[in-house]
């Protein structure tokens, strides 16, 4: 590994990996997400719709970066990362009915496992869930708890269908409390996109994803999941989507409304240091917001790689420089050498109990 | 007016009127927007389903604190509020074709300036813009500029029906420009509403109406309005909905697509200190960031008056205490002393040209 980063090494908990039986079955489909070939180049189609907007090229080219164990280890390598938590990358098993998404899940979860195992002490994970069986869900929670190098899982917005607030979901929040698990509340469907069409994948991806993890976010707090299950740890994707701008608003409204249905037993914004947040904010004012609400110490160092590639061809991506990892480290500069570190590797330690950096 | 509030005398840049012409539009429609009357109380609906939405009880109660120039003053004697620049409430005139809405636009213009004129001294005000014919809403923009108490309009997400990016907006944008006058963009119709319904007004209205907000500006500013009309001046709603958030991310997600259809002089965030801010925040944190990405020169205090009263009875309106400049007051306290005196009058001064506090 380089030397001499700024800040020293890093645990990256923001990461994603495509599991080969995952890219196996996104080639199969025929629906986004899919897998196309173009021009003798492979193609990943996941947002819905992006196949119709005439303004982006069709989907973001995809190779072995995604599901690589070695090139994953080489990004780390040239960006200063010792230890990545990495993540299957969105949709997830969103798409499939839960009795088809049960065994598909645990063979993943075994493949999550497995990219980890090899990693020599660098790679930890979080599994997929085939959440539109939350029973189901909560077992495979289970399994994942005997993983040794696992130690959560990812879902997204919709959870079964109906939003994390659905009550379905219990049997889901309750295993991951049980089990000293993390859930790790990631975006994928967008939310405004009819608003946000027209500039490339730009406007979906920066205010989309954030828009559809606070809606996401704010159900499961305001339906009370929080109050139920005090010890569910909960990581939000991208510094918290825009929840942590408007939580004090969030507040105000939901006491402002003289026939709020809301039964909580604190206001809305006071669940939030309860969570965990990446540190993928792009500028040091948001994360010192989410710093000043949150505390320093429930932030860690995030990459979303192999996302947001850098422009230049597939070969070169091993070497070249990634604007997010420098990006991210920079804004953390900014706020003083103790929050550094804490956020760059101290906090994931702790979190996510990695007890040593290899 | 009462006196000893801490920070002194206000100027309140978000303050709503709905003229009576207006309301007299409103009750003699039969969709939304409109006004309806229940068991002897008069109601207004004008979030779009808001009346099938089964959480939420039928619209909220409206009264002459919407109209009643006295009311309003009554309420800004009570908060320490010695100028409110006052504009007309959403959704203004969306809902009428632009052939219809000219002459009402100039009707509705006229009585803004005579509750503004009648206000001795302490009254300013925005008109509104027949803007599906945008046009007729330039035209209407320059008489606004020959108005003595008037001092720019509001306008919608939606623009002509386009959003704020559509080219036909330039006249607007053009007379807005020559005439020096404020472009005020306030939220009507909620972004992202299939997801936040359930809880009653709180998550449209926390949520919703910011996630607006940023995407019509965000829309205006990679369309390239700042470019073609760098004089344009902006105010934004509600601490800029959560751009100021998110400046940074749609920085890096326009620069990473590469294909990105965006063609700027300047990175997006750079727009943003072009533009100007209520202090409408709700905690100190969220200003904080917003100064440290515009300066403290460009947010102004407001309260979005006669919205979000206080739960009495509508006699006691006029006496009771509101939260909301109570609450915006507190959060500016935080700031210190002279960042709190620029926020709660000094910038709107100079800002809104109002020479002299009452």
């Amino acid at each position: 590994m380089k030397t001499g980063f700024s800040g020293g090494l890093a645990i990256d908990v923001h990461s994603h990996v495509y599991p080969g039986r995952y890219v196996s079955l996104l080639r199969a489909r025929d629906a986004v997400p899919r897998i196309v070939t173009r021009d003798g180049q492979d193609r990943m189609l996941i947002l819905p719709g992006e196949d119709a907007d005439a303004s982006t090229s069709v989907g973001r080219p995809i190779g072995s970066e995604y599901w690589d164990g070695a090139r994953k280890l080489l990004f780390m390598d040239r960006h200063g990362i010792a230890v990545s938590v990495v993540s299957p990358a969105n949709p997830w098993l969103d798409f499939l009915p839960g009795a088809e998404a049960g065994p598909v899940a645990t063979e993943i979860n075994e493949d999550m496992e497995a990219f980890c195992a090899a990693g020599a002490g660098r790679l930890y994970g979080l599994g997929l869930l085939p959440v539109r069986d939350p029973v189901a869900a909560a077992s495979e929670l289970q399994r994942i708890g005997r993983l040794p190098h696992l130690r959560g899982a990812v879902i997204g917005s919709t959870g079964a269908g109906k939003g994390l607030d659905d009550p379905a979901l219990d049997p889901v929040w309750a295993a991951a409390e049980r089990e000293g698990l993390m859930i790790f509340v990631h975006p994928h469907y967008g939310l405004g996109n009819e608003a946000l069409a027209g500039y490339g994948h730009a406007m979906p991806l920066a205010l989309g994803f954030p828009f559809e993890t606070t809606a996401a976010v704010a159900r499961l707090v305001l339906g009370g999941a929080f109050d139920r299950f005090p010890g569910l740890r909960l990581m939000v994707a991208h510094a918290g989507g825009v929840l942590p701008y408007l939580a004090a608003r969030l507040d105000a409204c939901v006491a402002g409304d003289a026939h709020s249905p809301v039964r909580l037993r604190h206001q809305p914004s006071a669940y939030l240091p309860q969570m965990y947040f990446d540190a993928i904010g792009y500028q040091a004012p948001t994360l010192a917001l989410l710093i000043s609400l949150v505390g320093a110490d429930r932030i860690m160092f995030g990459t979303d790689h192999p996302f947001f590639p850098p422009h230049v061809g597939n070969a070169e991506l091993d070497t070249a420089e990634w604007h997010s990892p420098v990006a991210h480290r920079a804004v953390l500069r900014e706020l003083g050498s103790e929050v550094e570190a804490a956020i760059l590797r101290g906090n994931a330690m702790t979190i996510f109990g990695i007890d040593r950096i290899p």
